[in-house]
Parts: structure tokens; sequence; C-alpha cells
């Protein structure tokens, strides 16, 4: 995943997961106006020329073209038709370099919903899960992804807003049924698997986490790494970005303690997964309520090369961070505060 | 500008301020297809319902809500009218507080084009850029502006893509003459003003500095800042984004170092100047093309407001960046490369 400090960063955060919806305006599904995607929409709704430089403006260009599909094998294409999730594939290009070629890896990103009520049994619920997810891995293995990234918490549903604290039982720990599950397609497809889970960590007084397991492709642990989520363009690198989809229902109403009223589930969560790049371009999302493979390949030499034409590490004034952050982290800190003197004058 | 850690980011960076065009899409003047900007492109090509959902997901909601637009003093839509430039403005409110009231601080935000050719005699380019921007600053005074905020060296053209050194003529102390044509406005219309010009510090070997001059509401100089561009949500600040508009026209080709032929112009800028709120809400954008001053009523109440949602300050650990930091800057500072321990096995 890294080497020379250049990196495919493959988040599984959900910021922002639950918009806040107009009444109004929006079906229970998750779709707008109908549509599944804002692409969608723009594409049906906008003449071609007015769509392709909306497009322009909203997802950027890559190498100063528009991003390119891929044409993934016909079994992916299979599976996504017979077991009904979105399908999208595309392409992010680097520039021509004379002492290296192109260094491509090709990555999957995973959205989906649940596939039992909550109110299962919590074991039949993973098993569900396990079922659901099964053919849009293999559609990736089929791809020949190199990475393929699930969602966060992917092995249950999203139920930290109730604040309860009975589903804590679905934390595993780092090599539990979740990751057994994922080795065995590890080592099929010769792929690097990232697995976020809820982490129940047993030798430390049983604490839990949000953390990502690394499973290699030969099917071992590489590592783990207990989540922080990045910017592709100040960071140069590819962010992959995932949001599960669908309306989970939970058995007891909870309140957001947004002083509204209580309400059974936290809204939906609208999917929308996608890519950007360190050149600012970014592919269209997935499908805003249907489970979805997304696949890129990334030439991971636009990371330096973006580097280089931004130089932020050159003209970055690391000593002086350094120096106000070792200050900000003492107990007697005090903020510059720059204030005009003839405030003073006049109280 | 800054209290209790809370404060309104006013910037004039122009990060990616001409984009790559591709040459069949759009017209030389910025407009996209002929409309002024994405909003009025959608707006007009899209039917209400969609519209709104769509102008939803590109601009967000504040505190719920789409943002309001405020209506401004007559005087100020005749100047508008009169002197043909953009002008906008809209209300970001905050949730209601039982303990402080709204904490309402009026910005206007300013884009324009040079005026004169970049042929004429520099002082005469400099003076009839301050004649320009005369009746937009007139606009804003007469709105009740508290804070005015003008583009990035507003009084040149920006020619340093050029790599010309003949350019730096242009540059001033800070307290020189666009200082001392905006001071004047100050005292006038009781409003501090950020004046970002192309600075020479004479005191320190006639350096040139990218300043911010901060001018106080009574005309004072209260500092400068020597350019920092900061990020809305993470932040908890709003933050006003101003670029230029027009295609600014230098006599000598120059190219910009990407390979491609030389060229006498940077590409147009297109303008779009907007603010955004640390509740992700922003407002629509100035027009692409045209100068024009962009208004917004913020309450900085909503700063505090989504540090508590968010509680990013809560579970940053400052520390731990304080320790990585103070690593990374020594010259033998080795970075943490963690790998698959089968890959020294297999090659």
């Amino acid at each position: 995943m890294e080497s020379n400090g250049e990196k495919a960063v493959v988040s599984s955060s959900e910021n922002g997961k639950s918009e806040t919806e107009t009444a109004e305006s929006s079906s229970k599904d998750g779709s707008i106006c109908g549509f599944d995607s804002l692409h969608h929409l723009l594409q049906e709704s906008l003449s071609p020329p007015l769509f392709q430089e909306v497009s322009r403006l909203l997802l950027g260009l890559n190498c100063g073209k528009s991003l390119e599909t891929i044409a993934l094998p016909e079994p992916a294409g299979a599976l996504s038709s017979k077991h009904d999730f979105d399908l999208q594939a595309y392409s992010f290009r680097a520039d021509k370099e004379s002492l290296r070629g192109p260094r491509l890896v090709r990555v999957g990103l995973v959205q989906n919903g649940i596939a039992l009520p909550t109110t299962a049994p919590f074991s039949d619920q993973k098993r569900a899960i396990f079922q659901k997810l099964t053919p849009i891995i293999e559609a990736a293995g089929a791809s020949g992804v190199n990475i393929i990234c699930l969602q966060e918490a992917w092995m249950m549903p999203f139920a930290f807003c109730t604040r309860e604290k009975r589903w804590c039982e679905f934390a595993e720990p780092i090599d539990g049924e979740s990751t057994e599950f994922l080795q065995e397609f590890a080592r099929k497809y010769n792929m690097v698997i990232i697995n976020p889970i809820l982490e129940r960590d047993i030798k430390h007084g049983e604490t839990l986490w949000n953390t990502a397991v690394i499973i290699g492709n030969h099917g071992n642990i590489i590592g783990k790494h207990r989540k922080a989520r990045n910017a592709a363009i100040a960071n140069s690198y590819f962010v992959g970005s995932i949001n599960r989809v669908g309306t989970e229902v939970f058995p007891n109403p909870f309140t957001s303690g947004d002083g509204k009223p209580q309400h059974a589930d936290f809204g939906h969560f609208y999917g929308s997964s996608h890519f950007s790049a360190p050149d600012a371009s970014c592919t269209p999302s997935l499908s805003r309520y249907k489970d979805g493979l997304m696949v890129s390949d990334l030439d991971l030499n636009l990371c330096r090369q973006l580097k280089d034409k931004w130089g932020f590490r050159m003209t970055a004034r690391y000593e002086m961070y350094s120096y106000l952050l070792a200050r900000y982290v003492k107990p007697d800190f005090e903020p510059q505060v720059i204030s005009d003197p003839l405030l003073r004058r006049s109280t």
C-alpha cells in the first residue's frame, strides 16, 4: 500500500453519512427525484453539451481529459445483473514519465445495505451480509482487482446512532469470523482486502475500536489501522470514499441528540461511493440506494507528479508547525490574538 | 476578526485559478455555454423540483434550510446596474442559543478584472483599477458591510505566470498607495478592509511577499498576514473564496512549464467567488466573467455550534501530531512503512 511515500488511501469513513432531508423533496429510498445518482439526473435532464460542461466543473479533468471508463470482463457484468448491484469502472491516468513506467493498481470499493432486519438474531444478520457480499466480491475478483475495500463496520448495521450497548456484540477480534470469511477471497483472487470492522481488543481490556484490518493477497493479516481520513489534493493521494446504502430501522426509537423527536432510523444512507485523485478529478458516484462495486485503475505515478506540480511539501513550514503544535499541547498555551489597538481606546 | 478562537477567515487565495479548458466547449469569456454561473445554468435548464434537489446536494443546507437571500439597500443595486457588476447577498444563520445572542458580521467579497491592457503604463493601470473598484466598494459601504475583502494582488494583473521580473514594479510597502486608497473607504464606511497586495518589504532587503494588509475601521493598519488557506468544515470557520475574472493578455508570450506551446495569457480567470460555512453550506457563486460583490451575513455562533457537534478538537490527538511533526523535521527522519512480511519471501 505504501512505497516511497506514495499511497492509495482507501477510506471507509462515513462523514456526513445521513443527510438532512426536507420532507417534501426526498423519497425514503434515497433517490433524488427518482434518479439513482446526481450524475444520472444531470445526464438525463441536460442537453449533451450542457451535461459535458457541468460534468467537467463537478468532476474535473484527469490529465486534461474526462475520465475514461474501463470495460470489465463479462462475468463481472453478469454478476451485477443477476444480483442487481451497481457496477462502474474508471481509469485514472498519469502523464508518461521517461524513467519509470505507469504503476497501475486496480482498486475496488464496495457499498452495501444490510441484509436482514436489525431484529433478526445477530449471527443470522452477519451471515446474511456475508452471503450478500459474496457475488460483489466475486465480481471484483473477476475484474482483477488488486485491492478491495469494504465499508465501515460492513458486518453489522450502523447501530452506533442508537447509543445502545447491545450492538457491541457484533464486535470481533481482528482475526475473527469476518476476517476469516475474507481471507479465503484474498487467497482465491490474489487480492489485498481492506476489512473495516468493529473491533474488540481482548488483550487490552476488551476495548472497542473502529478498525480496518489489512489482509494481504496471500490471506495473511498484514496489520490494522484504527481510523484517520484524508484529503486527496492536499496530500497528493488517491482517496476512495465509501458510504453504505439503505435505511436501517432499529427496534428501539432513539434521538440524535439534536432536540428533535425520537425516531427508529438514522435516515437513509445514500451510497454515492467514489474515488478522488490528487489532480482533483473524481469518478461519478455509485447509486444512492443500490449495493455497488466501483472499480478504478489508479496510476500511482500521478501522486508524485502532483507533488512536483504544487510543491506543497517544499513550501510548507513544518518547523513552524512543529513549534506551534508543541506550544499548543502545553497546559499553559495562550492563543495568539491580534486585535486592533484602537478597540481598547473606544471601550 | 478573532475572538475566543472563532474566526471569519476571509481568503483571497486563487488555487486552481485557471481551468484547463477543452477548446470546443468553452468560449473565451469564461461563461459556461453562455451562462454566467453553474447555478444559473442549472436553474434555467432543470425543472424547479430537480433544481431544488440539485442545489441542496451542491450547496448544502444551513441549519436545515436553503440559504436565504438578503435584500440590500437600493443604492447598492443602483451602483451594480449602472456599473454592470454582479451583486448577490445571503444570510448564514446559526441556531438560537440561550446564553448569547447572534453575533452577526456582514462580510463582502470583491472579484474584478483588470481595467487597462497590461501594456499601459503601470501607474495608469493601477489608477484605472482604483477607479473601477470605487463603485463596488461604495456598494459594499452602502450595504453596511463590516469587513470587505479584495482579491489576491488586486492592484495589478496576475502577472506571476509570466515569470518576468518587471511586474515586481507593482509591489508596494504595506502603507503604500493601494492601502492609502482603501484607508479612506475604511473611515468613510466604518469598515475593516482586507487588502491583499504584492508587498515589497523595504526594511528586510526589499523582499517580495504575497501579503494581506488588514485595515481597521478607523483607517489604521492593524497588521498584515503573509498568506495560509483553510478549510471551512475541518476548522469550523467561515471561508470567503475570491477568484478574479477576465483574460489578461501579456506583451511577451510565456510558457506554463507544462510542455505546451507558449501563450500570451494564463487562461481566463473564472470568478465564481463564494462563501462556505462550517456546516458545509455555501452560497451560489458570483459571475464567471463579470466584476462582482458578494455580501453575506455570518452568524459567528455557528462556529462553536459546529465545534460542539463534531468534536474534532476533542478527538484530535494533538500530542501525537506534535510528537510526529517533531520527528518529521529531524534530518534523520525515516517514515514508518508497514509492508507485508510475505513480500520479502517472494522476491
